[in-house]
């Protein structure tokens, strides 16, 4: 089959690239859409030292299940591939099983290619309503929505969302459904008016002096974004952290004790209300779509992605 | 008056240093006893960049205040002298005043001297049951006691507390009255078996392999301690922060995102609470003395409480 491999070094388009075979449990799915997502990008430059098909989004057609009803049924899917049986997933924990892995960055083949496999209680059926164009956006949503999984948001909370990224319009989307009050500060006008048209308040980063907020939501993927933040955060203030990258920080520690900040590490999150919240049209990804390439257009697609200013670039694959 | 006073490169006795005069809402307090703590230590390697009188545990005598009733009653008292009309300090949060002082390591004479003066609101009356040899260890006690203001232990919860210094063995007997599963991590046999004196289970740092608990407690007062904790510390667990130091630490934010760690800082913490335990006698803080000596003796109580292995060092002032 066609798929977008990762080897160490480069990525590849390879033509003749194995079809999964499912493992007991496991479903085969067929991926009709997959988004590029900034950790393919961080993936490329060394983060997990994966190897293998990357890609995360996907949405596709259920081709073969022991569970005859979900066969032809339209998919999205958790990315943890969990044990179920250790201490971790007992204790209800499964997105941290030492023995996970993960699809398209840690120990399983992903998205970006013809078929994909993953274990069927994984797999959430999509409803009709919601169009491919937006299920494919299911995963970074749920991400999003990792944040209010992680920390009680208060209505009445002061919320800085810092970053204008793919993530970062769909965090801030996600808070605003709360009713507290928002701002979202970016480096890019053109994508902050996407979320200045939903009545969202923006600015720029270079405006923000004596700014105060309650609670930072860390999104710019940068190195740079832990102390913007701490900027922005009062004593005792809640920042979140949703940026992964490939290499280290140097952190004041002590200063955190001294503000007495709590901060919250947050990664994958609840597929459920991301639908939910799909299917009822609360969150606007249609916007957040920069282009869409053929698979067979995958390195293009993946320089595209690269580039300052894009948002998500999505792979068709049928 | 005498003082031990730090001058931005060395400690000095000096015995002409002028007697505080309080200003209005404050008192002059006539200083019985004195702690030496980590945070004096750092002072004088350059932490905060402090001048003047050190020390901030005490306990003394109230020589001149408004409130007459007052006059000749044993207190202690809260370090962080603030404003109360920010926003900050209208908002409940005094500790962290933007405007505030704090004694002894910010803007304001401490402890170890023959007199300081704080606003009469930072006082609390000492119960005649607490010795000044308790008494004095009633701020570094509600330190120990802000753990519980920041995260809610559970009776259930693994917790482990890195670090058998002062500070380790303060937050460890706090936690201890929980309930909780608690662990004690150190490096000496000999302080970690004051906790096993009172039943509180203890390991050294060396036998730890394959430790995890949920909730860990972070007093080592290095920067090493920060990656030890997160070694002990379970995905989704919480990582309490009480080490302060001079200089910053190389921290890996990804890995918080990814192991979705909440990481709390806790600084100082509230007086009611730790003589309402020290009156009742449920925390042991005579064995924490290593040794007690005259303020005129000032600088070899210091190099002695600088030396390893060794506890708290007072100084005994009249």
């Amino acid at each position: 089959m066609l798929a977008l491999v990762f080897d160490g070094e480069r990525l590849l388009l390879q033509g003749d690239y194995p079809r999964p075979v499912p493992s007991v449990g496991e479903a085969l799915v067929r991926v009709r859409l997959a988004g590029i997502c900034n950790t393919d990008l961080e993936i490329v430059r060394g983060y997990m030292g994966f190897r293998g098909v990357l890609g995360h989004e996907f949405v596709g057609v259920v081709e073969e299940a022991e569970d005859r009803s979900l066969a032809g049924r339209r998919v999205v899917g958790e990315i943890n591939a969990y044990c179920g049986e250790c201490p971790t997933c007992r204790a209800g924990r499964p997105t941290h099983c030492p023995n996970r892995t993960t699809l398209g960055i840690w120990g399983r083949d992903g998205a970006f290619a013809e078929y994909l496999t993953l274990p069927v209680r994984n797999l959430h059926v999509v409803p009709d309503e919601v169009p491919d164009e937006a299920a494919v956006f299911t995963e970074p949503l749920a991400a999003a929505l990792e944040v209010l999984e992680g920390v009680h948001l208060r209505p009445t909370d002061r919320v800085v969302v810092l970053g204008d990224g793919k993530l970062g319009l769909l965090v801030a989307q996600a808070l605003a459904l709360t009713g507290c009050d928002l701002l979202v500060v970016g480096h890019h006008r053109e994508k902050l008016a996407i979320l200045a048209r939903r009545g969202i308040p923006t600015m720029l980063e270079s405006e923000t002096e004596g700014l105060s907020a309650d609670v930072v939501v860390e999104c710019t993927g940068r190195p740079e974004g832990f102390a913007a933040a701490r900027r922005i955060l009062r004593p005792r203030g809640t920042l979140v952290l949703k940026s992964t990258y490939h290499g280290r920080v140097e952190a004041d520690l002590t200063g955190l004790v001294v503000d007495e900040i709590t901060l919250v590490g947050s990664r994958c999150g609840p597929f459920p209300p991301a639908l939910r919240l799909l299917q009822r049209g609360l969150v606007d990804v249609q916007s957040l779509v920069s282009e869409i390439y053929p698979l067979s257009r995958g390195l293009e697609a993946f320089a595209r992605a690269a580039q300052p200013g894009v948002l998500k670039v999505l792979l068709r694959v049928e």
